[in-house]
């Protein structure tokens, strides 16, 4: 029994501070930093290498759109060679601060609306995991598992990737293995010791259970876990504690067993 | 006897278009690609790595300010460390094209403003050797040729980077070798004919011609051409034709002998 | 019988010039000048309000989305609060340089994709039509001409403002009044002498020959036309002087008679 | 006796908040609010006006360098004619919200960096205040109070704007009437009760005790104060109650006695 426990870092931009990086850390076993296009800059990118690196924190390129404005969260009409090429750029300037590092990238996962619709379009999916491999065929690519994710990783895979894929604890789930629509009511579980059962039993049974209360399988090696707020760290503090106490080993999702 | 001729291209943006870069790919042998800040984006840095590529131009990194809107060419008062990151991060984003086209960085030459004050500011100078040793410690870095690029280039060599001197033949030089200010007249010389000569002149005797009539040592391996108007390209041909004509070795700065 | 000629002006950026604004500025009426956003900067707005006023030629803002890199023609799923507050940041930011000139702001006509969208969204629409009528109530509201303008057009009377229909010349129409999607083969109307002759007829009897070769109604009050090469600034001359030799009174839109 | 209390708000950007706008609102008399280049967006820009219009609060631009990732905080090289530009089109979008919310800008103050340069450079000082008088001479021009800023004041005199002299509480000054750079040791007065006092006898007396204990004259008709955190905001509302108490009349710079 293992599991990787992800989230998203080095948001923050110029001036603007956000996230708690350098207190999450040291909870997370991945990393999926910002590559200064939704968000970060070549500051942040280099200081939240560091401090992951320095933590034995697996370290991911998370690109987006080209909307700092948006903070990425807003579809943007882009071509399937528009896509790729900008998901190369945003990796390899992650990649450059890693080699600055001496330190390894190890995944990719996309952020916000680019991330959204990979999953739906399969033309999306398919540029971003051609960047990728073009990068580099040794980097993790990282899908929503559930029914819904079959998609992105199929076409991950048939590329030649290595497919990982990622629940949410804090998410409600259908019946049928997909994610409540944020907009509905019910969308956001907010009781901490609930997300960390959920998150236990996604790590230990791969297993979920629905809005309907039945129990569905749920096949997921990485939980996205959040860092923006003292509250949030906490929780993602008492599920690898939980993790921990039951027996799983929580460890970066690149990491040999 | 050999020399390489080097050019900055993919200087594009969105629909914005300049140089004449598939045109000039055939007459050069290193070339200087934008990568995003000061100019270029991902599309015009995947075909501008592509054309480098396939013509078996040498390709080298042209980071620069974050000034899209001054085209790199104002001064920006940066922190060292955020030269630092900024040139990691560009160099890192173009390494990434590099990798998707199976070819190899093989020098990084600042652009603009990073370049003049690199030339005169040692925080400079050493925020960007710094960057492309620890992105790449086999990177070329190009420094400017005669008196005024001492101080570049020794910090180059101080941090184990290999050096590599450029001069430039349409610019004029003073009798202590170096550039005569773009403001003074007859700093920019327009004859092809002479510029052609003078490009001889530097790459077999390694002098130039200063504008008191004296001549002058220079020691360079990498001349500077344009690419940008039809009669620049014209000028990059005729370069290239003396210089083999005349016996030099026209190649990528990086090769081998 | 009166018409008005209205050009897409002022769309270069820093160090990139488009368009042969100085040239077309003549034979024209209406200038609708970029904003910054999609294009356009401080600097190249200034120099085009200048030649629009000296020229007396109705001066109009483009506004467009945020996407400079994308030249404002990608679809952004925005807010209508974002869209609307977006317009008039960038009718403000025009409005400044017509102070600066002593110019009076006339009409606005949003750019590319945030002009399609606002054709075929009523959300995208009645943001546009609000921050207009917000920022200059008697501002004109440049709106399609045709069956698929009456959207757009009937927002931007129920607002408040004044409406003026735009057709194309170079343009191929449905004969249900629509435009022929670019996608279409014979979209585009290249031949000057033809095109010249559409657009008489446009101002003559308010009319164009559909693709099927029926004459169809189009009441449109100004025709788009383009500058951006030496043979698009000579159809336009050889629009004007066609207008003006058939006794058409070419002059701004927001002129009175 | 009367004073003002401007503060600077609206540099969110997008995603990111910062500064307590909602809060401070209520304890200052005018805003300089940011103008979307070195912070603020048309969102923010929106509420701004819309939180100082409700507050009676004097609205006024807050205008940078082109540089939202130094926050504009970093000197860029500009020429009087890009500054001057770059003020007009910034002034002008802010002004596009004051007419959508029916308020009248009163004041431009220009930002960080910009502001810095303008003290100490004429050709600087004379581009804002060019651009200030270009799009409204009935605006005010914010100066530095004390000797430093003879220069910048005496330029917006001279292009005939109403010049408003500006003075830091929480700032230590020399006998000179300069401020004691930031470097410094004691630069930045910390203690609230003291940065209250300071105020008072800027209002009340028009006098400042320099570092060497000296009491110096500091005419200034606007006091600075800040917004970014919780103590900062309870030291506004002291200042404001101390005033008051005083018998000061706490108002807005442009409103009439």
């Amino acid at each position: 029994m293992r599991i990787d426990l992800n989230c998203d870092m080095g948001e923050g931009f110029g001036n603007y501070k956000i996230g708690m990086d350098d207190k999450v850390i040291q909870y997370i076993t991945s990393a999926n930093i910002a590559c200064g296009w939704h968000a970060g800059d070549p500051m942040v990118m280099d200081h939240t290498v560091e401090i992951a690196r320095a933590a034995g924190v697996g370290i991911g390129a998370h690109p987006g759109f080209p909307d700092l404005l948006g903070f990425g969260r807003r579809n943007m009409d882009c071509t399937a060679d528009e896509i790729c090429n900008y998901v190369v750029y945003q990796i390899g300037a992650l990649k450059g601060f890693c080699a600055a590092h001496g330190a390894k990238l190890s995944h990719v996962k996309p952020h916000g609306n680019l991330y959204l619709t990979a999953v739906e379009n399969e033309v999306v999916a398919e540029a971003v995991a051609r960047a990728v491999v073009s990068v580099d065929p040794d980097l993790i690519y990282v899908a929503l598992a559930g029914a819904k994710g079959e998609l992105m990783s199929s076409i991950g895979k048939k590329v030649g990737l290595k497919v990982v894929y990622e629940a949410f604890p804090d998410r409600a789930y259908t019946p049928e293995g997909t994610l409540v629509s944020r907009r509905e009511r019910g969308a956001l579980i907010q009781d901490p010791e609930q997300v960390a059962q959920r998150a236990l039993k996604m790590a230990k049974e791969q297993k979920v259970v629905a809005v309907d209360g039945s129990t569905i399988d749920l096949n997921a090696q990485t939980l996205c876990v959040h860092g923006d707020t003292p509250v949030a760290v906490d929780l993602v503090r008492s599920i690898k504690e939980l993790l921990e106490s039951e027996g799983v080993d929580v460890k970066p999702m690149a990491q040999e067993d």
